[in-house]
């Protein structure tokens, strides 16, 4: 599916508010693509479908990822949050998308990973700071960093992350605290 | 009208290469927008906005200005690739803006000028620098120092686009030469 093609798909499978966000990451994604050096169409596609599973609900996900036979960790069962972007390349897959790098992009997009390629840390990174997100720390500080040090800036939202989380009281999940121990020599 | 009925209606009116330079625009304003304290939408807008009278030829826009009451100078006669600079304002107002800082944002796109808004400036840099544009000159290093120096990156893409007029021997517009006579001295 070409990229104006799998806009249109979206923009009638998820909400508008989440549409405009899609839209900030894929273009984000695109502009860091171009700064770091990884092809600009792939970035897009990953920022374009990143939540594409966001449309389901959480118990349908569940549904999805057993029809799928993707088996969840006790520590994923755990987390809802995270299974739109556990079910995300299976759905990537219905527009088209085949390329492995870009399906582990959106696989890892929420939670981050240890050692990630450069489109995975793209990804990561730019569906925290796109254009229309508001409500994170230091926003204008990262979107600066975003573009100086990729690495240092995926290592402080990751480290953000797990303070806001803590702050909650939210249990935080294994591939969150696997992925900062390995980041947080960046900080 | 709302950013996606801007988006929607400009869909039909610009060629499919065009609205994904548009939509480049748009998002890389935005962010630079967050970056450096301007109004989001404002920059979006501008952004979505800045190329919608690039749905006429030439001919169609020299008709369009004089219907419209704009008097040309000798300099903008001669230089008809402003023309939907020029024009681009009564264009956006058909959807419906009317904030004066976005539609003189869209008239100097181009050209840019002396001491241009902040809004102005964003703009000027974003069209140059969007992910989708491939053939100008330095456009890593100028996607680096558009976030880390606004004026400064002004005046690069200024110069270089000086350069690229002398060096294919096109005269270059009073407008052009009015903006970098200011612009230089943030080189």
């Amino acid at each position: 599916m070409t990229i104006p093609k799998i806009r249109e798909k979206l923009q009638t499978a998820v909400d508008p508010k989440r549409f405009e966000h899609i839209l900030g990451v894929a273009e984000t994604a695109a502009y860091l693509g171009c700064i770091y050096g990884e092809d600009r169409e792939r970035c897009e596609i990953a920022g374009l479908l990143h939540d594409c599973a966001k449309c389901y609900s959480h118990e349908r996900l569940y549904e999805l990822c057993m029809e799928a036979g993707i088996r969840l960790s006790e520590g994923l069962k755990a987390s809802p949050q995270l299974w739109h972007a556990v079910y995300g390349p299976v759905e990537a897959e219905s527009y088209g998308i085949t390329d492995p790098g870009i399906l582990d992009a959106i696989r890892y997009h929420t939670t981050g990973k240890a050692a990630m390629t450069l489109l995975e840390k793209i990804l990561f990174v730019s569906d925290y700071i796109e254009p229309h997100r508001e409500k994170a720390k230091d926003l204008r500080e990262l979107r600066i960093l975003a573009v100086n040090d990729l690495d240092k800036c995926t290592a402080r939202i990751m480290q953000q992350t797990i303070e806001y989380l803590n702050e909650h009281g939210t249990a935080i999940d294994g591939e969150t605290l696997e992925a900062f121990a390995y980041y947080q020599q960046y900080l």
